[in-house]
């Protein structure tokens, strides 16, 4: 068995479980290296205190798994099979007869799923495989760190070809479309999130989407996007002006940079993770502009562009090294547009380091 | 209230259920025309049998609600609130203090969601509100239709595009990129599903991934994709042979695009569900390439690129006019290459309709 699963095994055996069923395909690739995505199909990684752990996949998957290195057994299902008495069978096989506390994804592990398991052990209790897979993926490792900042210098591109692509009268769709064509010659299959162009008005809304919205002179303009990379995603948000500035947005962008650059300054192990947002929000607050700060300062990032931990101002966890996670305060004023910054940063032994590094200072694009 | 959401009220009166709680963002869409993407915040739509539903959604996407119509209660959380107790609070002003059946989407819902309705209203039990979202989403009315429609011919835009994008020694992922700027340039802000450009041996491979692979003479190009429009997904597969095409690969060709056509023909009101694997399967058999069709024959689409019901043999529901599904044969051979075809597939008053409609004979592109 590979560290991570032993790591993961291990708990199991301390904390008396039964087996665990992991599902989701960004756990299941942390612990077995094998990425799918089976949409409504059943994909589980079992994992045992003792025995051999199994997976079980669509059929036409079986290959790529073997591909990815998994040694040890594999369970294909059909459109046709039940993948449950497959499944039934091989914990059988293993001598498990009953199952009383089971770790499973409550966080994403459908009620139906666990509702299969349930008819099948009755006397099971579920208790939460997250808590620690996310204590495990919490801190990258030095593999993990390579891949994420390959990512993060992707997202940097991305920005890079959005601001070279904008020109009075294109259109929020066609800048986007521009910036997607490049990653993907670049071979990025997939983005990390819907890829966010907003003009004017339209970046004055924290969750607008892109559309048919012209550039016109004196628009801010507000990029965010990130790729998927091997595995792991990145997320960047920059604001540009365009051709000319007012000075309500030279205003915000200056305390929105302001922000972001007070809470990276604290964004070093023992930092309380609620202390960032806190931060951020008061200086913003401090400006008058509290009410249009609607979101939290950020979030982890690794093989999810959104994952464990949730930087809220309630969260009293400690910033630790390897962590990563996004810093994105915002404004957003209804007429006037909005301002968003957004770095990935990684909590280095004394301090940090961001790994998006796209030149924050306002620029005003001619 | 909205005739959905009157249909789906009336049959939480006539089963006697407390509430339903529908979280996915496309049952919300269906029965709000609110489309929102919360990603791991909590989106909630609370339908009652007797009193007025109202709608769960982080803080910033209340306007958006609103701008979509919804009429009724909106309750905002912020990212430091609990939104089961706002929840709990909205439940408790409605009268309700007890909940006995509460109707969720089993198959979506994750566990600890169901844990906390399960916490607050002890001696409840789930429903399967999916049984009657299915059954209402089964059937397409005409506004559906014509956006099915529209995002079919997008569709065959993307592989006329891809098609015309052929070169030899161009890769996979540069097809690609052609493929979705000029349909981003169109507007489409998102694929359906990650989209697929295979060449040659690639091609064998069912769920491939496409890379570097560069186009050779001979090679078969397999292209899947879709685009969401307004809501609603598309998706189609055709393949096509670069410069020249051998013995083996026309034979493959013949007998999928054969099983295709078979298959088509008996898609009218009454026929068994199931019926439409077996007919493929059987005309794929019959050739000797049983082994190498190794997934169901397709699968609903709509607001959901892969939904109700699932197109696999032991499915004994009958075609109805109105449903909408996909048909797509499909033969991998690892060293050869693949073929698959597929089209949207409309059930009409007496027959079937293809919303998609590029050309399916075989197209050697010089």
């Amino acid at each position: 068995m590979n560290q991570r699963l032993e790591k993961f095994s291990n708990w199991l055996k301390e904390t008396e479980q039964t087996f665990a069923f992991v599902h989701s395909s960004s756990n299941v690739f942390y612990l077995s290296d094998f990425e799918c995505e089976p949409h409504e199909r059943l994909l589980g990684l079992f994992i045992f205190p003792e025995h051999e752990p199994f997976l079980v996949l669509p059929g036409m998957e079986v290959d790529q798994a073997k591909d990815a290195g998994w040694e040890h057994e594999i369970i294909g299902h059909g459109d046709a099979d039940n993948p449950w008495d497959m499944i039934h069978t091989a914990l059988k096989n293993r001598g498990i007869m009953e199952a009383t506390k089971v770790a499973i994804e409550k966080e994403t592990l459908s009620y139906g799923r666990a509702e299969e398991v349930m008819k099948r052990y009755p006397s099971v209790t579920f208790t939460s495989a997250e808590d620690k897979l996310n204590e495990l993926r919490l801190i990258k490792d030095t593999k993990e760190l390579e891949v994420l900042k390959k990512a993060a210098a992707l997202a940097d591109f991305g920005v890079e070809t959005g601001v070279k692509a904008l020109r009075e009268g294109c259109t929020e769709m066609e800048v986007l479309a521009t910036i997607e064509y490049e990653l993907k010659k670049k071979g990025i299959r997939e983005m990390s999130f819907s890829t966010m162009v907003l003009f004017g008005e339209k970046a004055g809304q924290p969750h607008g989407n892109p559309g048919d919205r012209k550039l016109k002179k004196g628009d801010l303009v507000l990029f965010d996007l990130g790729v998927v990379l091997d595995g792991y995603c990145s997320d960047i948000t920059r604001t540009v002006a365009f051709q000319e500035v007012n000075e309500k947005q030279k205003e915000i962008y200056d305390i929105v940079l302001n922000a972001q650059l007070q809470t990276l300054e604290i964004s070093k192990p023992g930092t309380r993770l609620g202390d960032l947002d806190i931060t951020a929000r008061e200086v913003i607050s401090k400006a008058g502009y509290g009410d249009y700060f609607p979101h939290r300062i950020g979030h982890g990032i690794g093989i999810d562009v959104h994952e464990y931990p949730s930087m809220s101002e309630n969260n009293d966890s400690l910033l630790v090294e390897g962590m990563t996670y996004t810093i994105e305060p915002g404004i957003y004023l209804p007429e006037v547009g909005g301002v968003r910054i957004e770095d990935d940063v990684l909590v280095t032994k004394s301090g940090y380091e961001t790994l998006t590094k796209y030149p924050k200072e306002l620029q005003i694009i001619k």
